[in-house]
């Protein structure tokens, strides 16, 4: 058998090698040449090679960056891929020295050193975003402090509490997000350079260099997992995922909360549809485009961490460019939601009227009457609670808030604890209030504004922190690029 | 609290409303512009609207439509979606008639018909597309029906069997998940026109009407269902992932097969990747895009499953545009697959050289020598496997080949069986030789490739019936396209 | 390098050898029973096996089956598996004979007749509670065929229908999940064994006799597939997946339904949780449950298809009796969802007395009013529109259903239309009731009682041609169980 | 309409309530009394109840639990589940006493205790089997630290590396699973208690006191973040998935090693299974179980994150019992894989023999061949490249291993560089040696030995750093158990 055909057959070119030299072109040239110029510093520097073979690179590198218009570019087959596009131009402007280039190097660590580049900056991105929106709303809750709001247990009113109280629930979560996030992401501050194809190389490069020449933290050790191990995606995909996954649960309360029974969130018309015919339908229909875009984006995760299933650990490229660019699409979509919930969130305010309906139709401050009873009438738990309950069925009866209902209370207190209840009826108004019931709620985590801002300062606390680490990554990745840029016009000025 | 804020808020605008735009003008123009024709037929043939005022519609749908560079269109925000702003260019043109279009119906009703419409495009393509490849393996295995291969266990060499009949093994797989396929587009076939906001209207509109027109097989009958109903988008992601779940099992098989130590699988030259400095190392590469790519695919088909989770079954838009869109990608990654699938195997051959050193060198016919001694020397089952087994141990003893153990055979038969065996060396040979266990095994279903040949016909008639089906589908439409622009044609000519 | 170690670890044998043994009892022996009685009758049929070995062979099975007590037996590692164990007993029992009911079979084929048989059990009492709780709705529908509910869109009331029509809605779906199911179903019915090993085998067996005695349709063709493909189970828990997904949507809106503030949905004092002190607050907690236990539940088909995610083709056994066994789980839980969920919706009742009032506070019939205009007094749509919205401006101002806005109508017309309008009092309350706008919607698929009751036919009708195939099924199963009886008595009688 | 149905209704009862009360019996009984402990020291403590009623209560709960036998109960729906069983208990013999247990705590915030203080179990249990495989690998990988195995890329034999190398992969990848897995086991750590039903309560109660007594780090902050927020469940999970996830790609490495072809690892006869007539036929079963068991695994985490996507944020109980308990599953199959993968790859060898007939076969040292040119003969790439390609040609024709090729080479060299190699045939025969390859590539994460050791060196520190943590927190469990103990016995002698 006489195998004649040629590479590469054209429906290979047509679906994978054209739609792949097209994602280098958008995602990955520039940090080619990043890694070109310190790859050849590090070579001459460990003098792999010399000063004057790596002015001879270096200039050329700088010429073919000049003239290539990379947008340009359309695949053609004659190299099969931009690597190789690169390498051919070197070799045409220098012959042999141009391969020099590739000495203790290859593809392999080249790459996942580009996917880390490229994912490092989406990801921080996606972090400062999500520290912005956690400050909007803690900004936001602290207005909110004092806006009182109904909770809900199955469905039905139980107790109320403050908006603000509400938003620091949502603002821990999403600080600890944002947490594993950030952690995440320094998964991603190990460079593979210099593992070459699997085992590094028997020249003596400086693996360490390379890694601050790129702005990583420090070398990947294994060379063998710098190109197998996948957590560097899996777990960072991991984290996002959860962060949308979170999201999308704020949104369904969301929605409740704006339906118009409920009525509980007052959306602006900047952000409701409205219906020139039906005069009280405001659709808050942005509520709906979040829930969505955050499954969209939750199942993009998905997407990527999924394909790594089954695949082998040392053999394989699940992980490289197709499926890491599908990836850049859960990016896409992330950065709507939070933008959107960003301005959003803190765009919407209370409809106090409706709360105080909802709260008085549903009785939900009467369990802290039945505990003032117990502080402040020395009754048994049995018969707080009784004259609590006898006081509410009385009030619903009458379709009072409960707030009125302190002649019915006298009569039940009367009746159960065989005495004159000693609270006033103004005590009674107070004990019965929503305002009281959040008041004396002053305990750690919970929702009396003393207790809300010591939470807030704390929670400010932890973006700050947060804020400060991204700080660390992002002017260390400045500084390698001033430090590359220098060392590389320094091989050029040889 | 006075509200003065104005819609769309900025953010809303560039996060949701501007893609969704864009979406639209790439996606559904052209079946909006059907649905308009459609509808404006339906209302002047029922005679909710005088055959004038058709007339004068249809001349300014025609005019609009003539006269919109839909890529050209940019979002701007003064009007909700492309829908408004077709109805604006209506009411431009003829005052409050301009409105009488959407009568008795609602973008409710319109989205779904247009996410079908959509739909059934891609999917029917993506049939189509499996019907090929299902075909081409036919031929393939016709092609194949004689060339020994190795049928692994564990890893380890198991049976001899022809590539024809492992073929025939992944085509009936394909084409099951063709029929499932085909069953989820027959559930894109119903109409939800007519089922306006949400149910019906009050005008006499004609359903059945609507949906001959625009292709559909009759409409979907609960007008709430209409649009409240997912099932054909999950039923039709469902039944695709497990297309590409089962691929993907295929090229996990292709890249052991082509593995270098076994070598079962032959990728021409124009389909692997060499080193020019390792003259072994031909790297099959297109098959590692295959099963990232077929994991994508299934990943994107999840995204738009799972995105339907937990939603209210009567009140979401998670089913329309951002996640139809999202759902697109899949079917750009998959037909790359299936196209690439459909070059690939019938483009690589079986290395016999390796399939004979792997078969020998297991003994793996030695199965059948057993079998053999039952049916013509009547040993018992026990004595048959004995003499087998001491056969097999002293040729790997020997590292020969199963069938030069004659003499092995010879005396473990006389050990075991006490008497002289009456099998001569050419029976010998016959009974340990790959060719004849194939053979032998002329069973339904089996490898002798009578038996395939039977198989093989099934084959085709079963894509055959599926193309018949599909064709109808495609007759259906076609000539309701025909028909909805004759009729459309009429008014205008009122 | 000598190892002497010896088969089974202790670890192997705790970790993975014991827990099968244990699921083979719970699940398997009695299939195994049946597929070795069908073997040997097969075996004698054909004349593989003299009908003196078969008798003494079916002798001897009978009495293992009668001396064992399968749950009571202890996973020892003597013999790998359950498979061995009894092919132990029939050696201890019979000598060399007892190996020759092994003869032309393998465990490959099966284990795949097992799976099969374990999971059309589970998938047809599936199917069946499918049809019960659908035929449960259809009949609560006409119950409740004039019983009007609020519809939302957007969170928002949007239109007046009924209960009934909404129930239609959820109908369909369930019927078209039950259809996909029982197409999975239909998918279980074609029998491996006769696959052997993978190839079949030389013996002349009878595969068909084999798919007869055990109840499948036919034999599954390609033998290598027989034992490869993993469509029947995947094809299963997808289409089971959707059943759950689908449900746990509708569940959402019972959820919303039965909040405080919205109240359509009334539950029962038997499937509410109640609080001693809160006399307002009823927590329907069933409807939690049956949300996240049909999450679970969809989450647990999940793990079985994706578990087949890029496991080889024709070697692996991720599709076997620990997976297996794993997703019987997702029928333990779906089934508590069904049973629940068929007792609690007939149980539900509608409030009418909050749908009135949501009805009249967001004038949802007001859409009517237009269309009756533009019908009954000429008016244009733009002008039937501005009278309407007027109107309801007006009666939402005075805080009045829309019912009573006569004479705010009676302005709006006059200063719109420039005339009196024609309608009565009597015919603007008509024109504004919700039971007329349901009335005049008596289109395809509309609320209308009379095309909801063309519905329920309809929906009966489904339900019932699932029946029937269900049925076929069913005495396919057992006509093929008195088959098998009486054909391996007839062995023991010989 | 009255409503005379009762609570509960079978139907209830059966799926729901009967399963939710074994769950409990199951896993939470002792937590609970825990809790009940703690809380009513710390309610003594706080003055909210007196020494006097605590006594009472305490000694009431201590007769509780000696005379109840947890596992005997059975669900009646008496009560509705296992905490109202307690309470009534109490009550019985207390009387009104006896509800003032439940002061300032509410079933809410014991549930999420309770389930935090049953997956901290589970969790460093699973942390701690991850710790002992890593040690064992890196005891493994010290052993192996010279052998020799062929690294495999697109199938293809590519480069020699050591076993030990290959394994500092795999243990990189593992002790950052358990890095993030300790991370996760740290988001358990903070304590609801004090959240009561949402917003804490009105008695002074002392919720860091509560955390110390319960064995937590410090309270969770937001009271309504307690009871609402699931992070601490789907950041434990997700953490867990991708153990399971990255193990499994070792598993295909495994197979692909264990393949009769490729037969690079040698599997003990303790861990595989054989065919008594195939002697070829070692077939390593535990592979394949550890696939799917980690698949399996993989499956049950996406379900318990899964459930929560889509849920409203603060008012569901998808997080609770049914859910909790699914996920315990999880926890199961994944212990199995890791205690059967613990026992295996320790046991596990290379073969040499096959590995050297892989290396020879492929030439895989012929880079290290250019590279030495380029170093030692001052060739230049191009050059270096030619002679090496050609050199393997030749011994691939002549079907000899590299090392045999030093005329070839020597040709090569004087036709390509023009003149005579310098190099001995001991240095040819050295720079060909797969051990040399190893040796020069002593960088940092190399396979050189020293390179590796310095590796092992780190990682044995990683696992070490992460079992002081564990230690931490296990010792902080520890005493808490004690410091209650004593509290509570403090109450009892009051």
């Amino acid at each position: 058998m006489t195998d004649k055909s040629v590479f590469p057959d054209p429906v290979y070119k047509r679906t994978v090698l054209a739609p792949l030299f097209e994602g280098v072109k958008a995602h990955y040239a520039s940090h080619m040449g990043a890694i070109n110029r310190a790859h050849l510093v590090m070579l001459v520097e460990t003098r792999v090679l010399s000063a004057a073979d790596g002015a001879q690179i270096a200039g050329a590198l700088q010429m073919i960056e000049r003239e290539t218009d990379v947008a340009a570019l359309e695949y053609t087959g004659e190299f099969e891929d931009y690597f190789f596009y690169v390498e051919a131009e070197l070799r045409r402007r220098l012959g042999d020295l141009g391969g020099a280039l590739h000495t203790a190097r290859s593809r392999n660590d080249m790459d996942h050193t580009l996917f880390k580049m490229a994912l490092r900056g989406l990801a921080e991105a996606l972090l400062e975003s999500l520290l912005d929106l956690s400050d909007a709303l803690t900004k936001k809750a602290e207005i909110e402090a004092r806006t009182l709001i109904v909770a809900y247990t199955h469905g039905q009113p139980a107790q109320p509490t403050t908006f603000g109280h509400y938003l620091g629930a949502m603002i821990e979560v999403l600080n600890r997000d944002a947490e594993r996030l950030s952690v995440a992401i320094d998964g991603l501050g190990h460079c593979p350079m210099g593992a070459a194809a699997i085992t590094t190389s028997g020249f003596p490069i400086d693996r360490a260099r390379m890694a601050e020449l790129l702005g990583f933290e420090a070398p990947l050790m294994n060379s063998y997992g710098c190109i197998a191990s996948v957590d560097y995606v899996t777990g960072l995909y991991s984290a996002m995922k959860l962060v949308f996954l979170h999201l999308g649960r704020v949104v369904q309360d969301m929605a409740f909360w704006s339906s118009f029974e409920v009525g509980q969130l007052y959306v602006p018309n900047s952000l409701v549809q409205i219906s020139s015919i039906m005069p009280q339908k405001r659709n808050p229909v942005p509520i709906e485009h979040m829930r969505h875009l955050s499954s969209v984006t939750v199942g993009r995760c998905d997407m990527v961490v999924n394909t790594m299933h089954n695949t082998p650990f040392t053999d394989m490229n699940d992980s490289e460019g197709e499926v890491q660019q599908a990836g850049y699409a859960a990016f896409e979509s992330g950065a709507r939601v939070i933008e959107l919930l960003t301005a959003f969130l803190p765009a919407c305010s209370i409809n106090s009227d409706n709360v105080k309906r909802n709260t008085d139709a549903a009785c939900i401050t009467v369990t802290e009457l039945a505990d003032t009873l117990v502080r402040d009438e020395a009754l048994s738990f049995r018969q707080a609670h009784e004259v609590a309950a006898g006081t509410a069925r009385s009030v619903i009866e009458q379709n009072a808030p409960l707030g009125d209902g302190y002649q019915a209370f006298k009569a039940a207190f009367l009746s159960i604890a065989g005495r004159t209840t000693s609270m006033s009826e103004a005590g009674f108004r107070q004990a019965t209030s929503a305002e009281n019931f959040v008041a004396v709620r002053n305990r750690i985590g919970g929702p009396a504004p003393e207790a809300l801002a010591d939470a807030l300062a704390q929670y400010r606390g932890a973006t700050k922190a947060l804020r400060d680490k991204h700080a660390v990554r992002s002017d260390r990745t400045a500084a390698a690029s001033q430090r590359l840029e220098s060392a590389f016009t320094s091989l050029l000025e040889t």
